[in-house]
């Protein structure tokens, strides 16, 4: 008997966003979707994921999202139990009405219906208050069925000139009907609107029939419907096409169907540290702090640690989050101020604004211990039944410890056949990969693989490596 | 012929004191004296010492310090040129009076007679004004060989309530009476003290004839006097039976031939990270700061840096140091309260208190770089012609890996002849120490021996190491 879906929406999970507002945390290939925040021992996309799962089936759920983020996706969503192919690839950035029509367009192709409902969201938000946004989600799930584009406004906390507002009316319905969307207002305008309690904040967060959105794109913005109905292999050339808009901008403030459902759930987009602050836990001084933190005195301060101690004496109201390779620290109120601050260290070179010291790879993570002139020291962890690709580097030795699990490591010349040339490695035994040896490393255990590997060289960036396929063919 | 050295004065320098009134930078095992401060590339000890050579001849100083301070002054010292036998070694602190007394023993003992002046300093001031120190110096040499014990006593820049003051009149000499020691007053007389112009601090940097200082001792503090005169092999036990006092309290504060040469040359006991602050240049913004540190807004503000970028932005009047494993954020005027902090970590039994990122060894030095449960990862660095003691671990193996210079490395079973089980390790080379296997590493080049060793085990402790010699018996 076939399982009733009907009723439940696809989800759309919008991950392929890029930013350094919560730098040093966040990095260019780190961006704040996948980082545990305020508190959470979740991820910002993971928490979005399971939030969404409540409402629907994790089968019905897919993450658009840049190539450049698909290890760090996968791993995420992996280890808080998903499974199967829900990665929709953007094969370049541009921005939310191709991205959601990419999502869509994949929906339809992999059997979803016109009539059935769409869930989009964020995947970079905070929502404190999971109940009511599931009460949300099935008043927004009538209005759609009613046919209309829904909008989630979300009920503003402070006359805040950061966020565009949606005007609203009352109707019969349990929605609101969206009068007009407004861009962001200047602080009088602002007030004015919360205290007329008929705005909202546009949170990002939407939900429609697949057919609703279709027909509103066609009117709306043609440029950007002929990916709805194309072949499969010309879905990318279609999502290339169209111009780079805003879903609110190409769609949302053009059509007339649009529903308002109000969402009072402790929504915070996180975009700052006094953001990730307002919406922490905290103790009896008010301060939020996570890691090793010792405070004597003072109060009221945002302290995120990493693998050190932090000792405070007397801080009020300060910001600080320590990060392997680089530390910020500011009075609360200034970390809007982060800003121009990145870009300066971003003009002078800096890779503590892109590199970050903990990275995913298709086959796991690592992260970078120690940095010299002539040595980086990395702690590997491969996921079972991974492995990595053969490969070479001209400048570096590498020795690799093995800390926990066993490793199937394969040496060889170049040319020379791999069979037979591999060794196991346990833990607490090491193996040494001369320069220019070809060497791939492998997990073929079922508990993860941890190793330290130390690289020793006249050069150890990361782009000193070449890799091949097992016919030595150059493969990057 | 003989070299004529009758002029110029011996030199104490006082290197056994501990304590952590800069921590994270102090530590149980790396105190004051031991640290580069100030925007100095050169440490306390060092700049102490190279002071004192520029009165006297290097073969005229001596350190007196623990045995637990050796390698650590020796690294020091052998780093700034200073070569032979000297340090004097305590076997305990036992206060400024034995310590001084332990020193003039030995000094007559390697040939001083009593008619020779010695200029005792501690380790761990700072001088800024090193004209105006060589020049105090000149006069009391003077003021010794006139029969005076001389204190210096430092120009006081503030009704300072944390020192013991010295009230002077004057002679018709170069230099003062020294009329009365005073104990650390109340603020209201201090500023007395300090309107009055006839008081100084306390300094603790004297000078006398080694014959009058030992009547001093034999007058006034006739329990520690029996090490004068002393066989070498006695000097040990008759410093044990002294009483622990200062110098201040059993000699100075009670000798009637007290002269004092005033010190206005920059002088600080750098006693606190304020201290350190006012003691340190400054950019245009009033910052102190070493290390990565990229600073937006504010201004007053100490920041010591260590291996990671710091970003501060409207700081104002903070005091920020960042170590490998500890980091400190204080507005400034809190930092007496490390104090309390620092003993409330050491209650809660806190490695950060005691251990240090960098250990000096008799062979060389050490800094650990990362910690785990199961692994930890050092750089050792062993200098020419020196080797660690052959010894083996019960709970970790260790992997050797050398970034520059050569290794000699034996390896051998317990009760084996270790001849002929010594192997080379070369730049890039690496070589495995299973656990429980004798080893040993060596330098025997002509350049530092820098190595990387990752330590992976179920236990990584310092304290599991067993050392032998080379019949095999425990040394340790």
């Amino acid at each position: 008997m076939e399982k009733d879906l009907s009723q439940k929406p696809y989800a759309l999970i919008l991950a392929g966003g890029s930013g350094t507002r919560l730098w040093p945390l966040s990095r260019e290939e780190m961006p704040k979707q996948f980082l545990a925040l305020c508190g959470d021992e979740k991820t910002l996309l993971q928490r979005t994921a399971l939030r969404l799962i409540a409402v629907t089936d994790s089968e019905r759920l897919r993450v658009v999202s840049s190539g450049k983020w698909k290890a760090l996706v996968s791993h995420q969503l992996l280890s808080i139990g998903m499974r199967g192919d829900f990665i929709i690839e953007e094969s370049e950035g541009r921005n939310t009405a191709p991205a959601i029509a990419l999502g869509m367009a994949q929906l339809l192709l992999s059997g979803a219906s016109p009539d059935d409902t769409v869930l989009v969201c964020p995947s970079d938000h905070m929502i404190m208050d999971e109940e009511n946004f599931r009460q949300a989600v099935r008043v927004a799930i009538g209005a759609a069925n009613d046919g209309n584009l829904v909008t989630f406004g979300i009920k503003p906390t402070k006359a805040d000139t950061g966020f565009g507002y949606i005007k609203t009316s009352h109707n019969t319905t349990p929605w609101l009907v969206a009068e007009e969307f407004v861009e962001k207002p200047d602080l009088a305008t602002a007030k004015n609107y919360v205290e007329s309690g008929d705005y909202y904040w546009n949170g990002g967060i939407f939900c429609f029939r697949l057919s609703d959105m279709i027909s509103a794109f066609e009117t709306h913005f043609p440029e950007g419907a002929s990916i709805f109905g194309a072949e499969r292999e010309h879905i990318g050339s279609h999502f290339l096409s169209a111009p780079k808009q805003s879903i609110d901008y190409a769609v949302m403030e053009k059509a007339r169907n649009i529903a308002c459902v109000p969402l009072d759930a402790g929504w915070s987009d996180v975009g700052s540290w006094d953001s990730v602050y307002e919406n922490s836990p905290k103790d009896k001084k008010n301060n939020a702090s996570t890691g090793d933190i010792f405070l004597s005195g003072g109060g009221d301060n945002l302290i995120i640690g990493s693998d050190r101690l932090i000792c405070g004496v007397d801080l009020d109201s300060m910001i600080i989050v320590d990060t392997p390779d680089a530390l910020f620290i500011s009075p609360k109120g200034s970390s809007q101020k982060l800003r121009d601050v990145v870009k300066a260290l971003s003009d002078a070179g800096r890779d503590e604004v892109t590199e970050s010291p903990m990275s995913a790879r298709p086959w796991g993570t690592y992260r970078v211990l120690s940095k010299g002139d002539r040595q980086k020291i990395k702690k590997i962890e491969v996921v079972p039944g991974k492995r990595l690709s053969l490969q070479y580097h001209v400048h570096r030795s590498e020795h690799w410890i093995v800390v926990k699990g066993v490793a199937r490591v394969t040496i060889c010349d170049h040319g020379e056949n791999t069979q037979g040339k591999e060794i196991f490695v346990h833990e607490g035994e090491s193996v040494f990969v001369p320069k220019g040896k070809l060497h791939r490393l492998e997990n073929p255990g079922k508990i993860p693989l941890e190793i330290i590997e130390v690289q020793i060289g006249e050069y150890v960036g990361e782009d000193d490596i070449e890799r091949v396929d097992d016919d030595f063919r150059r493969t990057s």
